[in-house]
């Protein structure tokens, strides 16, 4: 297989987009990418999306995003894992290439949620879970994390406020990333004070609904080392599943899908946990970002929350988290959220994060989930040249 | 890139299965699909979904697809590009295969229409078309059909009952498969006293509401002469896009995604539409049929239609389309009908298709539509030995 790299990339600022249809995002963040490339045309565009059916009546927005970008033509093909759909299309993305069918692929993430009334929000988010089992059993999709929040919390005797420090986190390093939802910091009494959603679930607990879309452009990187382009490896990607039901798992606390994805990743990559940067992951709720720190080897079990709590996350931590505002402060337009780490990943690789820049960073990860962890795929990412 | 083969091919018949969820549809495709390449577990599994998110409230399918089928923590994506999402999902996993990622590839795919209620059906089936200038105007998916084969009736002109040859086809092919949803021919008379769905379609230039589920493994060619396993060789494949609007086109009644995919499909292959043996082809209207027979080649502008008015689509025709009933009476559960083509188009290159046999035959075309012509890719196959 061919060595792949990101050659371009491009956002839409994470917010309420009520002005823009879901084509108008799209097309924004995938003219970015292009211009940002310096290509014109890709052979094939793979976009990321969960709700586009259920929120906008509309499927085949991989042929929508395709023609309203200019790219009438080529294969454009949706790509769904629910909040790990960015993710999955980005691993499409990189099979195409890393296979040789082409050279120039584009993965693209799009979500437009805040137009809909927020009954049909939560009902259309519930559909990452089991249909059967969970959602019309009435359990939303906080209600499950809450679950999986109480659970930790009972099994190694932490308080709900042991986990303030991602929120504090996320949304510190929002305040420099231009196209966050959120960039405000948060004031520990404003976490002391937020509302419950359910039980130990509080609102900023929990990323936000959002609009937004993000993209990039892959190439070999010796077509990025030939057009001297800036080009941010991709060393390792793997996806893997676990059980859709949490009720299903051998162990609800031990996300596996999270475990094999990166088990996988880094041996493709050839590089232990312990040579990782930092890392995007997917704080969708903070007790996810727990357990996704444990099951990716940052932390023993039951201690991911730890890292919050030591401030071990932060841009001057050991292993810094969400450096643009994960999740969480940069917002969770839930299809695109992948593409986003994507781009934020390769920005820091680029050196171009800004005031958030981590110095010297050489590998970063990105990792995508989607429902409570019943698919994940991590990426590790790598400077190139 | 590699030589890949279809190793393995599982079906469930198509109709109302009101007794049996998506997940067990889905479930006993690919158990079957994996019993007949006597392989216990793929590396990955790619499944063509189009509206589970909307009539079943169930998204993330991949992962619930390989969990319920006893495949968990492989790695599972669902797919979706409208009608289309199946053989996008045989494109997708063609390419994971062929790249070397992997080397047991399985695309499965799957639908549940018709528990819902019939207006949910026409509502959700209309988001294949532009929901913001088609389905927001009252244009059904039914309606966009309509419009075309009026303008091809007006332009050329046709009558209505020179469509009929499509259905009759297509009926009579389905008698002999097992499968299949309509088993029964159709007369001249039924034809004649069909009621219109929207003028000028009628009920039996339509194909139907269905569910059911089918699954293909894919392997390297080399794996399967080693294992001494029935091949069947992709020696194309390619996808292709155009605007999602008719309106949009250049011209409505050129199927310009259909005419690139299938250029570049058999540019890979090495041969010529000539060379072609018989099609799996998507004839969702008969309108469909005729449009895709032009575009891909098969006969001249505005005289695909008489294709069918001089019986040379029939098994013993020029060009043997639907050879085990088509969309129009195998049934056509919209995600899943590519991965129906290709195990249909397997069975008559492994000489087992029973009594619709075509003798000798060698190469096969199969093409899967989405939208009104928004996306259509083509695969052409070969018996490999």
């Amino acid at each position: 297989m061919r060595d792949v790299s990101i050659v371009g990339i491009g956002q839409t600022p994470v917010g309420e987009h009520w002005e823009k249809p879901l084509r108008i995002l799209g097309m924004e963040a995938v003219r970015a990418a292009l211009s940002d490339a310096g290509i014109e045309r890709p052979e094939a565009l793979y976009v990321g999306n969960m709700l586009s059916g259920q929120l906008s009546r509309q499927e085949n927005v991989g042929a929508l995003l395709a023609d309203h970008a200019g790219l009438r033509g080529v294969e454009a093909i949706k790509v769904e894992a629910a909040c790990g759909s960015g993710g999955a299309a980005l691993r499409l993305a990189y099979l195409a290439v890393a296979g040789g069918s082409a050279d120039i692929v584009m993965a693209c993430g799009v979500e437009k949620m805040t137009e809909a009334p927020s009954a049909e929000i939560t009902r259309a988010l519930a559909t990452a879970a089991d249909a059967e089992y969970e959602a019309d059993q009435g359990l939303s999709f906080v209600a499950l994390n809450a679950l999986l929040m109480r659970r930790y919390m009972h099994e190694y005797g932490y308080r709900k406020e042991d986990f303030w420090g991602f929120a504090l986190n996320a949304h510190a390093n929002a305040v420099n990333n231009p196209y966050a939802m959120f960039r405000r910091p948060l004031s520990q009494k404003a976490l002391a004070e937020a509302k419950a959603i359910v039980e130990p679930v509080s609102l900023l607990d929990s990323s936000p609904v959002a609009d937004g879309a993000a993209a990039v452009v892959l190439a070999p990187t010796e077509f990025a080392r030939r057009h001297n382009l800036p080009a941010v490896r991709i060393l390792g990607s793997a996806a893997a599943t676990d059980a859709v039901a949490l009720h299903d798992r051998r162990d609800p606390l031990v996300m596996s899908a999270v475990e094999v994805s990166v088990q996988r990743a880094l041996a493709q990559a050839k590089v232990g946990v312990e040579d990782i940067d930092f890392v995007e992951l997917h704080d969708a709720f903070s007790i996810m970002a727990a357990l996704s720190l444990e099951a990716s080897g940052f932390a023993p079990r039951g201690q991911g929350v730890r890292l919050a709590m030591e401030g071990e996350i932060t841009l001057q931590g050991r292993i810094p988290i969400c450096t643009m505002g994960g999740l969480k402060a940069r917002g969770h337009p839930v299809g695109a959220t992948g593409i986003y780490q994507a781009v934020e990943a390769a920005l820091q690789l680029r050196g171009a994060a800004g005031a958030n820049q981590l110095p010297g960073c050489r590998l970063g990860m990105i990792q995508n989930i989607g429902g409570s962890g019943a698919f994940a795929v991590t990426h590790v990412l790598e400077r190139a040249f």
